[in-house]
């Protein structure tokens, strides 16, 4: 692709060299001849190799290239065009003979299917999906079109995914919930007959658990991300365009709505209402039942970040609150002595 | 099943329509004609389509259905009548075609052995369990009856596990411990020897890890309940009717003896020690050698209940205690001025 | 094996019974005739049935075996000898029918394929290795020499693995990192196109996930060692011996030098460095950015150990220390009741 491709694919502006051939992307500092990198600010001071530089407007730059490209949002037009010039691998439609498909499933066109996968009794693969060796997916499972089921990836019965859907290595959707009722010899399990919903353009990290809804469904709305090894216990309901890092765990109910950012290794209790764009910080822990308000929350119990950094301050401050203490102490001896006389 | 069978089955009072029909069961809130449901506190006014609700007994009632059975523990009367009305799908004995089973394995009756799946030289697989798709059995490992074993879970060599054990897809039974000894050079591998057995009516949760004893054995008692994501390490030892919610670590050698609630993102050192009947909160920290009697923990490091709040509560008003500071602050110097004069 | 032989192996020295014969390594406390055990400390009081104990130098001994060895580091020399005693299984080459072995793949000399194994194309496989039943090698992967591949190990394409590297059950290696850029209508996937390299002598836990770079690569270190459960992000880089436990997560283009030890559920947010022989306690959390000198460090966010405890031990004095304000109150109430008299 020609650096004026480029421009025209991201209707940007271009200056320099626009013959110059672009074959690949990569980081500023790393970048050689035929790549293509970006600046997120000017004042990225950096050397680079790059053929060509996507970088914000009207600014003056700290590096050169022999094409630049301006954009607003320099990483954003970046990761577009790498979609372009490194489209992911497309496997073939097919089916490897090794693979265990029920003679009653449904397999669209172009679907390619793997060494080692299994397709359950009833279920239905959409258009263009890949299942890759060793997935599993059970029975009545509804996989839609152009998805991507890494390998080892399992699906379980009766669970449903919609279009363009990447599950990576090591999912799990649809285990059982973790419900038991006590009596008195021990647990009895609470019946996890629900489903999972996967909205479309949802993508799941590598070896997540979403476990199926007891009685309902467990859901992941439109075009939200999850990182590696997060834990979406049952009937949880994800909004759409929600970020979740890794290792964060939702306990059963709890509400996630639209546009939340949530970091790592945040533990929510069950049960609780995360409302619309609320950004939860890393390691936080929200208690159950508890609705957390637009923002941004931090700590256990989660409170706003500024609270968090206030309250952190005054523990912080404790030494020298004790010294003021004894300071006070001695002062207030000292009138004592002085009164008594 | 009639709504006088189930009644009887529950040996519960039946009011109202026993004939009615039921054939599944679902939340109050939207149960439909031909279902079941119920409701934990009489208070819980619903409006419910169910034919059949079960109520706790002799209390006014916000919620009604053709037929009511009443039961001191509603839940536990669902779960129970559940269970018989959507019963797990058995898969017939029988092996697939693509399985590797050693020809040594001894392989019960009624045994279910899906696709992909591989069982090592000298294991024992028990009557009527059912090793689904992809679940890789190593040697000497033996499983006891009526098991589910789910899709891509890895038992490994030497492990033994009792009756009616369920593992959820992903889960690793004896990977090697986490052991080593510092020389000059780096690392060398503590001997990961041993091995885990898991008792009867364990359920353990999607992408769990076990590990084996390093010299030991590694061992989850009777009827415990360990949901996903959760590790435990080598030599750890957990009782009977231990409840373990998602992404809980127990470090080596730690105890966690019968009856304990641990919570989620729950952290323990090694050599911890929790009495019986202890309950732990999510994300709490239990420090290496801790021993944690009866009653209910939180934070971290672990400390009573009550301790927890008054002390976050104490945190909480730390900025009224500085006001009250320079307020004293204040009128200590007005009390030293007037002395001075 | 002799107990003098195994003497003269550790080149230390023997007291006793040199040609008892010892076949395998136990626990002290439950070795009996024909085991090797060792004790750590001399106070270690210990009735043991081992044959032969491997003890500290020059100390009263507490306990008693027909055969004494001294050793300085007797735990090192037992796990020495436990590798010679207890080696692991060794698969004979040779390839399972049932893999699934790209005919341009390059495999190794004495390399063990088991059964559903797939192997991509371009891919090369070092002599010695074993990759385990249900192992997914992708394409135009790398790995070495020795290595040990765990059945349902994912390796995904274009990673690169030294020699002596052991991946357990459940791993993925080269995953997709976690990177999206926000755009109005959602998030628009940042290129994920970099690798993973695993340099020799590495072990990583079950179900660890290690991220392949975005533009570049993650990188684990020589001699590094991974417990189960562990996230590592796109763009890590870790040196070499460094000790990571369970459940830690460490986010995109953290650097981790040599010789780190860190405990289990630690968090890292991106773009931290920790600097080389850094001890970072359980369940820590390092902000991003955030550079940690070598030294103990704890908490969240974290800090030096002492500082740590003394922080925390004036949170535990909170109650006393309000109760120290109310006596001043009172003081001082006094003192200016009597100054106005």
């Amino acid at each position: 692709m020609k650096a004026r491709e480029i421009a025209e694919f991201l209707s940007a502006e271009l200056s320099g060299d626009g013959d110059i051939e672009i074959e690949s992307v990569a980081d500023a500092a790393t970048a050689t001849a035929g790549q293509l990198a970006f600046l997120e600010r000017p004042a990225d001071a950096v050397e680079t190799g790059a053929s060509c530089l996507i970088v914000p407007p009207n600014l003056p730059l700290t590096a050169s290239a022999p094409a630049i490209i301006s954009a607003e949002e320099p990483k954003l037009a970046f990761a577009r065009i790498a979609a372009k010039l490194h489209p992911r691998k497309m496997r073939e439609g097919g089916k490897h003979p090794s693979a265990n498909i029920s003679p009653d499933a449904r397999i669209g066109e172009g679907v390619f299917i793997g060494a080692f996968v299994c397709v359950g009794d009833g279920s239905e693969i959409g258009d263009g999906t890949e299942l890759r060796a060793g997935a599993m997916v059970g029975d009545n499972v509804r996989i839609g079109m152009r998805c991507v089921i890494h390998p080892n990836v399992v699906v379980c019965d009766g669970c449903l995914l919609g279009d363009d859907v990447i599950l990576h290595s090591g999912v799990v959707i649809g285990a059982d919930g973790f419900g038991y009722v006590r009596d008195r010899d021990g647990y009895v399990k609470f019946p996890q007959i629900g489903i999972v919903v996967v909205e479309d353009h949802v993508e799941i990290g590598a070896n997540t658990c979403v476990d199926r809804g007891a009685l309902g469904e467990t859901r992941i709305g439109e075009g939200t991300k999850i990182d590696n090894l997060v834990q979406v216990a049952h009937n949880v309901r994800i909004g759409k365009r929600v970020v979740i890092a890794a290792q964060t765990g939702i306990s059963g109910s709890t509400v996630i709505e639209d546009d939340c950012v949530i970091g790592g290794q945040v533990g929510f209790g069950d049960h609780a209402v995360v409302k619309s764009g609320a950004v939860i910080g890393s390691q936080a822990g929200v208690l159950p039942g508890k609705i957390v308000r637009p923002g941004v929350w931090w700590g256990t119990p989660v409170q706003p970040l500024d609270e968090y950094k206030r309250q952190n301050a005054y523990v912080k401050s404790l030494g020298r609150l004790r010294e003021t203490l004894r300071e006070i102490e001695r002062r207030l001896g000292e009138l004592e002595g002085n009164s008594r006389k």
